[in-house]
């Protein structure tokens, strides 16, 4: 009866101690310091190295530390256990207010007014016309965000793989809504979890669907563009700027041209981070509930991929 | 008969049809092309070059043509005669969608974000904790500006030249008042008029009243500030950040060390512009008043400048 916690790189004595408040008993161990490997029934897990997983023979189930388990599943040696996510209203608040705040950041055009400054250039320009707005993935986070911008005023499309049904919003389903739900877009955000299906999703045919001159807004991950036709969309024109919160490898290297694109905002994956203190009791009550043999809060669909 | 649109380097067209369209029957005239200076009864204006007004001999009142009167007040040739200025909520909404996106770039640090691109440096950071805001000035925009920032969950102060009572706003008013109306603020928005009084007003003596590491913008009048007690404070860190929209000289010279310092954002005066089809119903009804002797809508107080 061990948890461990498999997250390279992070400090993980807060998410140690608060666990251990809330499982009295349980004894909660960081990786790479297990005594017992045996003794783990239940893993947290964040871009966790390969090969760790199968050196745990006893593992009940795992937990993903973020909203996403992508970075999880592409483990070779991943067994087949019960998988949970993390789904938090202070999560999807975060990213609420990251996407409002970009959402004005291009509105009151402080990209070329940035760009402008790095020039010395006075070039008045009354607020971008934005109406328009096509939510990729109306999950957790995209449906709350089409909601938000569509109680701003914004025209509100959304595009999932199954058909969803939400007030004021045109929802789009399948390979054939995605025309539709992008071709009108001012603004397109995209919210869809990583997945083989959408791996390389907005290449350059799919960029085409959209309306020449769109905003494009990437909070998923990165690997779903094709950063080959983004960055030719956004020479042409058809993609008239974008804001980057993830790539397809973080930290994005220093040579890599988004760095320095005219047209590019880069933000340091920091658009919603999961807080320790907001997510302890629902890792708390799914180890409880892997201890039981009960399904997961937030248990993910293997299958489908997220 | 005739109203006067005395602006230069501006379009005026449309505001000179809407102004017939209002107006039947007054010959509404584009400087410098005048038929007949004696016929001018009544003057719209914005940064008018001095000695003009002085040609216009049976003028009966003035209008500025923005929500301030310090570029027309300054002309030495100005007439003893009742001026007014554009009070709009158009204006007021545009003012108070600015300063939130301001806001929200400093919390999500898109200022810092910005920077770090320009050196392909990924550093992440949770957003700024910002929670008590200042607002200098509580008259049409300062007040909106206060009353927002109070419903976003902001602490805020507010200053002014005669005490308010806002609720859920701590007024404070004259000198005495504006040590403690800034000392706690984590952001400060000037919103006052530029006037003698407000001259230079933002020194190096009041930004040290201000709490360390303040951000400042300033959306009033550029000079209002010091520059150069502006510039030190930026240096030592006394201010932490500052966005300007508004300055001494527009548009900033090229020279400028504000455009190329790295804790200024500038804005070239976008935050809040005067949209004709929002004022001419006043503008009409001024020229009415005028031509009957009755007190101008939104008329200035001479005496105080504003
Ligand atoms: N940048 C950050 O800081 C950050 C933070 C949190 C999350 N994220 C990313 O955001 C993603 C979304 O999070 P979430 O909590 O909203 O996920 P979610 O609740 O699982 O929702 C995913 C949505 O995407 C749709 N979808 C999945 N595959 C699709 C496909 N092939 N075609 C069309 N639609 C598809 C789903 O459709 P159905 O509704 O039909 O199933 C669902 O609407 C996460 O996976 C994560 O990668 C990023
Ligand atoms: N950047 C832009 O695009 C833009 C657009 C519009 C306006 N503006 C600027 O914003 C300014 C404010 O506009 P507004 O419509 O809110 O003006 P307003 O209604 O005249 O209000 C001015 C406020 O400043 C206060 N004040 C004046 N002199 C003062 C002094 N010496 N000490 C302390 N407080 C003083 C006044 O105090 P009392 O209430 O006690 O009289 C009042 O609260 C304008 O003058 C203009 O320069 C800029």
């Amino acid at each position: 009866m061990t948890i461990a916690l498999i997250i390279p790189d992070r400090k993980l004595e807060d998410l140690q101690q608060r666990l251990r408040a809330a499982l009295p008993g349980v004894a909660i161990e960081i990786w790479p310091q297990l005594s017992d490997p045996a003794a783990v029934t239940f893993a947290v897990l964040w871009k966790q190295p390969a090969g760790i997983l199968a050196q745990l023979p006893n593992l009940k189930a795992l937990q993903s530390y973020g909203a996403g388990i992508d970075s999880i599943v592409t483990d070779p040696d991943l067994p087949a256990l019960p998988l949970a996510r993390v789904v938090d209203p202070a999560l999807t608040e975060s990213m609420l207010r990251y996407l409002a705040g970009i959402e004005s950041y291009y509105r009151l055009r402080l990209d070329q007014f940035n760009r402008q400054q790095q020039q010395a250039l006075w070039k008045p320009k009354s607020p971008r016309t934005l109406q328009t707005l096509c939510v990729l993935g109306l999950g957790e986070l995209g449906a709350a965000t089409a909601r938000y911008f569509q109680a701003q005023g914004y025209q509100v499309t959304g595009w999932s793989r199954t058909v969803k049904d939400i007030p004021g919003i045109r929802c789009f389903a399948g390979a054939d809504g995605l025309a539709p739900a992008l071709q009108q877009a001012d603004l397109v955000i995209c919210l869809l979890p990583l997945t083989p299906a959408t791996t390389q999703l907005l290449d350059q045919q799919v960029l085409a669907l959209m309306k020449p001159g769109v905003i494009l807004i990437n909070v998923a991950r990165g690997a779903i563009i094709d950063d080959q036709a983004l960055l030719a969309a956004l020479e042409s024109g058809q993609v008239q700027a974008a804001c980057l919160d993830v790539f397809r490898q973080e930290p994005l290297p220093a040579t890599d041209p988004y760095w320095h694109h005219p047209a590019v905002t880069i933000t340091p994956h920091i658009s919603a981070v999961t807080r320790v203190e907001s997510v302890v009791a629902q890792i708390a009550e799914n180890y409880r509930r892997a201890e039981q043999g009960l399904p997961l809060l937030n248990q993910v669909d293997l299958q489908q991929g997220y």
